[in-house]
């Protein structure tokens, strides 16, 4: 991650280069096994950026992922090679911590810019699944279990602040991505840019709304300052639902190349605001019902994970040097009332950036894939419309929905 | 800053090495004139860390700063030398905003760890000069200006956050000296520490008080939480009035070697704090007077400055990514309620800042020198007690003093 690409050393691999990479890596090759020519390579490319193929030989599969030097779905958006880098370390760094779920790293090479990972060959993206009406009953328990696991231990609750700082400051330098986040999640939405595209004319009115408003204005500022400015923990940074596989009750988080240090509540607020927009965009009840069930499910075990590793490492004076370990050990009810406080400011966080979350994937260049399960256009943009005034409501009357439960019922209600 | 120390070629200069190291450097040896031998070379080392001397030739004068392998009052604790190396960088990063505020870096050596900066021969520590009685009415208006313009410059509301990242890491691992600020201004305070130390018996009930009270740890950790994960600017994190040099109306600061990436109110809270200190330690009312004024003016100053610089940014279409101009260009009436807002809560971080700055400096390892001007001691025990109550009172009842302004008339009321 600290050396700069070499485009000397770099080409993108076609199945054949795929091949021969594999091959030359024993580790990788005995975990394919048999003859590299009987090794089945599939492009399964399906995120913005990034080629990747699942390659399957006769003794088990792995997943071959390689920047390009440009958007995967824009060769005319040029762009570094060094996001395959970034997810490498965030690997590296949460693996530890969350162990299955998310993949194992099998191999990096920093001049090609690939990553190989597990094969999750058999499991489905989490959006995908959903949109076609399936139900994973504890994909979300999970991923709010994922959340706390990867965000506690890289953070100064846990760490001594030398090596929270150690661990965070190489994914600080994740500028290219983060300028994604930025520009697409964080302001374009708000004023003019070519980027920026909706259901026209019938969203043009609701658009115009929510940027007219200063209320709006003045929590997206807000919020553009918490993400730049409060480095709590290493984030994932683009945990949505197609950043999430499942197969049964497995459940793996996937694509950390937007990892970074930031406020907890970015994570658990873009998952929360991909619940939401499933929510508005599923017609049937009983889908409606799962989707309500999952962000219930998802804030509640990431508050609790959170909570129970937080009080695990006061009682055993292996806390870090926030909230530090000899003002509390003594006095669980003062831990506790700093716990509370503490995930209270993570749910506000997360109820705002879950909104603005909604309107960039509604409003801004890159859109989410559920509304398309609604054919009929006029219909499709009465229930964005619906969407984007939550999260209007959401920014500029925060009273109105003060908590993740509380916002459930309100876009229950909004959604029916 | 990010070589390793070369134990090898370091070596602490005494007075005829400080002159063969000037001499060697012509344009040192220039603005000293004349022949090394002529050069009068004065210690007066005055802080806890490091050999400072005065150097005068027949053309004029330099400040030679060199950091000790050790803590300059205690060699027994061991300490890396890379502070002077910290000190020249944010020497680099502050002086083109702050201009004469500071002083000028003339030369720096990364194997002696030597800062050479323009001599303030003439000028005396603010501490010094207020505990004789002395008054230097443009100073704290001049040091909150220095604050706004060091701050607002380095933040990711002037800059794009590439930049503000850039800017900021190499500080993020200045560990050494943060890790005196965790330990004796966050931490060790507020539990049994060997490094504690007090007007004992007088302070002990006052002390065990304030260790026993629950709203004071939780507070406490909150801003342990705030100093280690709130980036919101380039700190100089030690400004006390011991870090300030004042003639007649030139006011400058100096020993920048504490400096993090870290929150606004940090640096104004610890100046603050050391005003109330001297106006508790005051006895006359013309001097507690002089100290409430100063109060006022650096608060006034800092905020006006702040705002005034944000302002002309986002005017100028040339603010950062955070509040990003094109969301507040076109809406001065909001500009001007997050500006508030942003200003609000630095002034919440300032207050709870200069309450822990009042504790450590009281009852931790390193006093100030200005309760020495209560030659009698029980005096002098009553003077520091109401001072910590008022220190209690900042960090567990908030709302008594919830402004700068509320805070000076309380502070006047009980220093009486």
């Amino acid at each position: 991650m600290t050396r700069p690409a070499s485009p000397a050393a770099y080409r993108t691999l076609d199945p054949a280069g795929i091949r021969a990479f594999l091959a030359a890596q024993p580790a990788l090759a005995a975990r394919l096994g048999g003859q590299p020519d009987a090794w089945r390579v599939r492009e399964v490319s399906d995120g913005n950026l990034n080629n990747v193929f699942l390659v399957d030989g006769p003794a088990g599969g792995v997943c071959f992922k390689q920047s390009l030097p440009h958007v995967r779905v824009d060769p005319n958006w040029k762009m570094p090679l060094d996001r395959t880098a970034f997810e490498a370390a965030y690997l590296r760094a949460v693996r530890p911590h969350v162990g299955d779920l998310t993949t194992e790293l099998l191999h990096f090479d920093p001049d090609l810019f690939v990553l190989v990972v597990e094969s999750l060959d058999g499991h489905v993206v989490l959006r995908h699944g959903l949109m076609q009406g399936g139900d994973w009953p504890d994909a979300a328990a999970a991923i709010g279990r994922f959340v706390a696991r990867a965000t506690f231990p890289t953070s100064p609750l846990a760490l001594k602040f030398e090596d929270a700082s150690t661990l965070l400051a190489p994914f600080a330098r994740n500028h290219t991505l983060t300028r994604i986040t930025v520009d697409l999640v964080l302001t374009d939405p708000y004023h003019a840019h070519p980027r920026n595209h909706w259901l026209s004319p019938e969203l043009d009115a609701t658009v115009a709304e929510f940027r007219a408003d200063p209320a709006v204005r003045r929590r997206v500022g807000q919020m553009q300052t918490r993400f730049l400015t409060c480095q709590q923990a290493l984030l994932h940074g683009d945990l949505h639902t197609g950043s999430v596989m499942v197969s049964g009750s497995d459940t793996r988080v996937i694509d950390g190349e937007f990892a970074l240090p930031g406020p907890i509540g970015f994570d658990c607020g873009l998952f929360i605001g991909n619940l939401l927009m499933h929510l508005f965009a599923t017609l049937t009840p009983e889908g409606r019902a799962r989707a309500l069930r999952d962000i219930d499910q998802f804030w509640t075990h990431f508050r609790q994970d959170f909570i129970a590793l937080w009080t695990n490492a006061v009682t055993h004076g292996q806390s870090g040097d926030a909230y530090a370990a000899p003002l509390f050990r003594d006095d669980p009810a003062s831990l506790r009332q700093v716990q509370t406080q503490f995930l209270d400011d993570i749910e506000t966080d997360t109820i705002a950036f879950a909104a603005l979350e909604i309107i960039r994937r509604t409003t801004g260049y890159a859109h989410v894939a559920d509304f398309d399960l609604i054919a009929d256009r006029t219909a499709r943009a009465a229930r964005q419309e619906a969407a984007l005034r939550l999260a209007r409501d959401m920014l500029a009357h925060p009273e109105r929905t003060p908590t993740i439960a509380a916002l459930g019922a309100c876009a229950a209600d909004r959604a029916r």
